[in-house]
């Protein structure tokens, strides 16, 4: 199943080349397993789910390392039947078919729970979609049920839910998400905003 | 039917917030027909959808014409069923129901053809996603095919299309395929990202 995400980082800073071009090298342990493409607007990282998290999660904390006000914005996608499949991309692990939402709610929460503590504090919002299929919201409130359940719950936001924590365990909470609602073979997206340093305390 | 975007303006500048700042004052001759409110990740606008993409339109080229590098990136939708209705936002206009997909693209085309010109050059990409339906994959591909058609096409991106040309031509190709694709009173969202002032040249 092809999955990937456009993923852009915005560094609100006059040396934003300079932040962008330093965390680029948290990406090399990840490079073999994907395949990485970059133009005036983003970057395009094919691969299986769980590296693409990880990945995601180690270019923005070298980023937000920094100390710098950074965001991490990206488009996630999974199943798309526009998009050719790609050998790079593996199906997901660790999840049966047709297992009952309330169990993978409870077992997203434990994975939530056993995520690396990585000690870069952030703040995320995200919106699930699972696409043609008729049940849809059953699977947004499956998730959002999980999210409110986890350790890094916020709040909810018109349109997304809003996490904040260790980013080890925000990015292995949008991974679950991801990976772990909507059908197993279907058509997801999740649209993912990422922040840390803002000057702004709410 | 609930419409509206959680919308965030990236300045890459040390003087980040002044450019936001700055920029603010572009959504004054929008505020009585929205609804805005702020938190420390985006800023949620509830409204119609024609005055939602004008005052998205107006904030960024405000920030973009201070010749920093901008990105404003927005989730929009409309129609969720886990929103309450809100009397400010009105339903979609000038779209009669069981419109073919053939007619739309060319009104959506026509439409972009005669959008204000605003002189400021941006790029953009887009993601529509209506949710809920079986034949969600039809209304994503006549939407692109309105795009592909539209002044503003730049190129098919994985996820995504990519649009450049002048901001209120852009604004208005957003508008169209927010308005006149997917169900007409069904859930749909659109994931944006507008640029400006990069200094990658694709």
């Amino acid at each position: 199943m092809f999955s990937g995400a456009q993923v852009s980082l915005y560094p609100m800073s006059d040396d934003f080349v300079g932040v962008i071009m330093g965390a680029l090298s948290a990406l090399d342990p990840h490079r073999d397993r994907l395949r990485i493409e970059t133009d005036d607007i983003s970057t395009l990282i094919v691969g299986p789910p769980d590296v693409l998290f990880d990945a995601m999660r180690d270019l923005f904390v070298a980023a937000a390392k920094t100390g710098t006000h950074c965001v991490l914005s990206a488009t996630v996608s999974r199943g798309c039947p526009g998009e050719p499949d790609d050998p790079i991309c593996t199906p997901i692990e660790g999840r049966a078919p047709d297992t009952p939402i309330e169990q993978r709610v409870t077992a997203s929460v434990e994975a939530v729970k056993n995520a690396p503590i990585v000690g870069q504090s952030v703040v995320c919002q995200v919106s699930l979609y699972p696409l043609g299929a008729g049940q849809h919201m059953d699977e947004i409130e499956g998730c959002i049920a999980f999210l409110k359940a986890s350790s890094v719950f916020d709040r909810p936001k018109n349109f997304c839910t809003k996490l904040s924590g260790d980013a080890g365990a925000v990015f292995a909470a949008l991974g679950e998400a991801f990976t772990r609602f909507g059908s197993l073979d279907g058509h997801l997206t999740l649209d993912v905003t990422v922040s840390a340093n803002s000057p702004t305390r709410v």
